[in-house]
């Protein structure tokens, strides 16, 4: 019996660029890119990935790759992958694939990743009202734990993991993303929320041809404008799974999808060496090129079995997961909590959004008084194995949202002590993250109380 | 040397109502509430505390108690007591008091404990548009464990922790809140949320002399009708704490409150033996009557040392909670997803809520499969010790809320299979939760796409 | 439906004598011992319990009571109750009682205990032939955590257990027991192990009439003469559980007992707060009084449904133990190692106590370096949830044992360090534990190249 | 800054010999073994390793391999590596070597182990005199999973780490080796325990010639001749760590170990990708190839300033390990106890080994109860994450050791219950695990009062 060493069918060569790979990697969800391989259930495979951005930002000494990236182009994935059972029949149409994450991990030879957040004005973040410049921060890693040279002070384990795994829609489901996505992006300015603040952030990303990559068809062809045109960017998580950013799936996890088409063609990327729940700063967790090694069943008719549509088509499903006995424990936790009142002293209904921001600032300027810059705890925040919990949703009209942040990831302690915060030189936190200036005019929210 | 046994200094007797307690209980925040007992830093003290609704809800058949309470009246809090440091000297405004949790339990005797959802038309609950009836499910305490009558084929470990604690409010912070609160409830239906199905529920709970209790300040004075007007509703958590419903806020945990007034005079109650994140039904937790035994520490200055203020005056801070290391092990979670799509189809932009109510829906109609009426599965996953977190808050237009159900509280294995979901004796699960008709109007929501 | 409230059927009054209680308490193992309650599977059932001593260790400035214990009185034990079916049919022998663990804790109003070691002449404990001194550390409990004055720097949560839980034997068993007692008494002295200087412990604990206590039976009768001299005594855990310490049977967890007579006649006692594995010092766990809240199940003929003998008869079982999911969570341990090599360099072979004696040494001289006595640390060690491991038992002529420390008990980070251990303030440790002189004349073994 | 991809300064090729490999293993300890590479601290680097056995047991359908090996030639190691401080100045005897594991696994392309017991006459295991056959089974690695064809029915996440890994003795060190183990093998017959039934395993492994290799010095040199006769075995682990066999030295874990030559001369093999407490079966854990990847740092004098020779000379010391927060969660364990009374019912005076033999004596006897045989959970509690504890070591004259079985790792639900054994189809556990016969004329230990 030979032992069951994964057989690779995505590999990926970091120095050639994402749409010059053998197997070329795409960044739109659509049902008519081809598979590039097959898989049969039971097999382990491997599939290997560029970070999201396919290279763009570098370890360097500088955030402007960061301010100036093309988002349009983003996220580079791996696959599709088509499923087949032991007699070679596809997966169908309303059969629940269940992809187990065997092993993951960085590519060999490639152990570091970044955290970065966006311009105000090129992609934003959570607290882009706050922190409008373009930063960055480079991690490396030493097997399981992180460390930042701009974050000093600060190492932990990283809970690894796919941000992106998903099968491909059909074109009924696409065409139900697109009506609904466009419908936010056209009349979405009556219903903001989140302080007002982010009406320079996209509120949808609508399919775009620039920017667009499609695996095998090629840039130009009639196939490719049709797609092109079409096809669902890959940065909101959906029906499909897609970029669902849930930090816990790492090693031993299974991910139960949907499957719309034929053959499932799951597609995955976007691997993250560790994410805070949230992933606050956009660019969030340690963004990294990597690998997965999966094992697939179908569940034939599992849709139907296991999942209730919730809205208006069969097709309004969403994937469960299950989270496996492998994760870095911690047993102290300093816990920040939220609000759903606004910076400006405004009271909002329920709002666990507006209330988890608050609870995240309320993080920042606490660490910020241990010697760190608010840059480098928004980050750190962003990336960290962090929980970020909607404690209590019903109490009107407070939503209640918790940051709990694990207290070993800290050279010191960071708990509030009797007498005045420790001071001496641990507190000088040199260098800081890598930072650009932000050029736009938009008012940045300040903090009219805060003296630091 | 004495053993350090707990001071008792509030106590109740569940024979009598809150009002009619040797130190009465109060339902309302308000500065001018007289503290009903002085401790001192470093010693321990208990303090008793029946349910929140004051024994209105009752170990019995019906779920009629909870249809047709009077909302107006909680909750009943033990308290206020005022913190004095060794030398008699009181805590001040701008101090922190570091409350540890040393013990803490249901009353003996009174080993039992409930959860409801109320009628919409009297309180409702987070899904009350799915679920508008009142309904009410027993559970009963074997040492650290609960099981209901009324959900049979679950069991699970006790994270004890007090729903309500916090310290009394300033009368400038008491005029903000009553402010901001008055704003919503009078505009906030512009803004409405949450598939703008939540109208039936109040959206502040704004001062009422109905139903108001004030300790020792007797009903009918010119004091009582003063401060019966001003004094907050203890609904919704606010910056002095309150109602945080925080789940982990357990054995060995640390609070650290803002101090407002002299004394900080902190008040607790609301005591639940286990609650799910989100506390979903409302009436969410297993409410029980309990004691909390504790510890307090006074950190002169410690408001601006420690927290910073977010918001326009140096009052809009939030507490800090530090989590001990006590806390049930599970180590296999099923996880249920949500996106910021609600039930009719429609794009939300990175709305939390919307998406933890999506996942919440998700995870009720999968359990509901097992054999469960979605009844008893709704009170379950407000009490039982799940996860509910964001996570992920960037990916525009996209919010990803999920909820984590440990596996090890079923008595069957919930985790989807190749093959359909097992049927058999197993499934019947008789009796049902208590409940009530509804005989309002309003519309319930329903999955169109949902045959069960 | 009436809450599961405990009955108390065993209480204890602290002011008086283990044999005044009004349900007198008894200190052997004896099949004749009458039982003082019956109680029904399924029941809630309270027991409380003394310390086992029975209150001759006091919270005092002195240990004179440790050095001149008369030991021929421990340990006094509740009990025994008799265990009926829901028909009122009694446990028969062949079944097995499983016992649940709901709750359990210090006695109210006595939170504190004690861990001591014992004078080389009278009683001794594992490392008595290096620690030959009566001492004694009190502890304080703040709820779930215990302190010491005599220990200072160290806290942690209990995870408390009933040192002593089990069945009565029947008369063929105590007669196995009494025979193969007397056989290590009488003819030991040519295996001695562990470095060949425990010949002044006890070899084994055989009946004596002294001190011995048999509940409801008088003192001075011809029932209390005959069962005097061969009711076992209760020091060693045997068949029917007794004295295991296993440290980890907190609540939640379930003990499956063997019932060797009718009724299965179960007792209890010797509460400890918290114990480490190996229970070192002897008297070493953090003795206590305390309670025990138990449900009882009857499996019918279990023991040869479950149990499968190991020796001549089919008496020679031992009970299975259910550990539950609540215990204080750890995530960071310090290790140390020890092999079969004693203190004078001599290898044995595969021996795990001599290895485990080692790893003990070794972690008293290791924390010495960090301001403690090491009178301090073995009884530290004794007490705190420490984990001590055969890691392994196969690499001839080594056993090699562990004992892992959790690293958060201590209020300075105990890592060894580049550089040295830091000196300073922090390191003087005052008070040191209670201590007696040692009056007898056997040596004290020596660390011959230790220079502290 | 080049990310720290770790530099390989030990390759194996699994093609060829251990002897044959670029840089040749040895399977010796000693100080005049070269040095094959360099590192410094503070950087990444990376060891190969092949099995224990360096290939001689195979992925077959056969345990006759495993019966006729030749134990002379075990543990093949990699190394030694020579540790260089930032300046070039190698570690010096009395440092301390701080190893940090950041990563290891299995070698790509090889993902796979067995679990193996001895013939009796060769080599044995902890249960030789009950099981004499020698008997293999086959792992299989699915990511952090390890599942096995002879063992249906569990699967399990593995704690991976290095059986063996230690510095080189100096000739001092050597020589006290080589004179208490000569000693015990000599002498060693009066003071035989574990049931006197052990004496066919060899009391010590000394020094042989015979499958002697020693990395770069040449067979039949001369001073592979002088080295052959001195080097000490690696069986045992010892003062200079070794074969520790410490399950929990996985991702994140750190050595300190004492350097007692220049260089410190850092050996590492015996690779496992799970074991069990006590390695019980003697080639117990699931052995593998594999990689480590280190990072060293050097605390200058750090034998001084923190171990304390325990011993006749200042060698007599043992490392010391730190335990990271990366490891499986279990939450639930079933638990057997084993005292110091032997199978034939004699008593042992506080002898952990004897109770630790009959804990997993109990364990095998119960779990066959489940479908399997006594040789797979033989087998499978060698490898499985069990925890074997010395639970109690003072309550004369039982010692008190326990083995703890994770519940999850199996595919039924393992505890007791109220009713018979559950019968059916589950408990048909085929095929069973790979055995030969047994040919020699041992008696073997029956279990008199079993009827399975």
């Amino acid at each position: 019996m030979a032992p069951p060493t994964p057989r690779l069918v995505v590999p990926v060569d970091l120095k050639k660029k994402p749409w010059e790979q053998t197997l070329p990697l795409h960044n739109r969800w659509h049902p008519e890119i081809p598979p590039v391989a097959d898989v049969k259930v039971g097999e382990m495979f491997r599939i290997e990935m560029v970070d999201w951005t396919g290279g763009v930002i570098k370890d360097d000494d500088s955030a402007t790759d960061v301010k100036f990236i093309d988002l349009s182009t983003v996220h580079y994935l791996s696959g599709p992958i088509r499923v087949l059972d032991k007699q070679g029949i596809p997966a169908k149409p309303g059969d629940l694939l269940a992809v187990q994450i065997c092993n993951l991990g960085p590519l060999p030879g490639d152990e570091w990743g970044y955290t970065a957040t966006f311009d105000r004005e090129n992609g934003g973040g959570f607290l882009t009202d706050h922190f409008p410049c373009a930063t960055k921060a480079i991690w490396y890693f030493e097997g399981i734990y992180a460390y930042s040279p701009h974050i000093p002070g600060v190492r932990f384990p990283g809970l690894t993991h796919p941000g992106i795994i998903g099968t491909a829609p059909s074109m009924e489901l696409l065409n139900i993303w697109n009506e609904r996505e466009r419908e936010v992006e056209e009349n979405g300015h009556k219903s903001l929320k989140l302080c007002e603040v982010l009406h320079s952030r996209p509120l949808a990303n609508l399919p775009s041809t620039k920017g667009c990559h499609l695996g095998r068809i090629k840039q130009g062809t009639a196939e490719w404008e049709k797609i092109a045109v079409e096809a669902a960017r890959t940065i909101p998580g959906r029906e499909n799974g897609g970029n669902c950013d849930i930090k816990n799936l790492s090693r031993g996890s299974k991910i139960y999808l949907p499957v719309f088409i034929e053959g499932a063609n799951l597609s995955t990327g976007d691997m993250h060496f560790s994410q805070g729940d949230g992933e606050v700063s956009f660019c969030g967790a340690i963004e990294m090129s990597g690998f997965l090694e999966l094992k697939c069943e179908i569940i034939r008719g599992g849709m139907k079995e296991y999942l209730t549509p919730m809205g208006p088509t069969p097709l309004h499903v969403n994937p469960i997961f299950e989270i496996g006995p492998v994760e870095p424990r911690f047993s102290e936790w300093l816990v920040f909590e939220g609000i759903s009142v606004d910076e400006s002293g405004k009271q909002h209904f329920l709002d666990a959004s507006v209330a988890y921001k608050r609870a995240v600032l309320n993080a920042i300027d606490y660490l910020s008084k241990f010697g760190y810059s608010k840059e480098q705890v928004y980050l750190l925040l962003s990336c960290c194995p962090c929980e970020g919990r909607i404690s209590c949703i019903v109490d009107s009209p407070n939503a209640v949202a918790t940051l709990a942040i694990p207290t070993a990831i800290f050279d010191q302690d960071i708990r509030p002590k009797t007498g005045k915060v420790p001071v001496g030189p641990r507190l000088v936190r040199k260098p800081d993250v890598l930072r650009c200036t932000y050029d736009g005019n938009l008012p940045t929210t300040k903090n009219p109380a805060a003296s630091m």
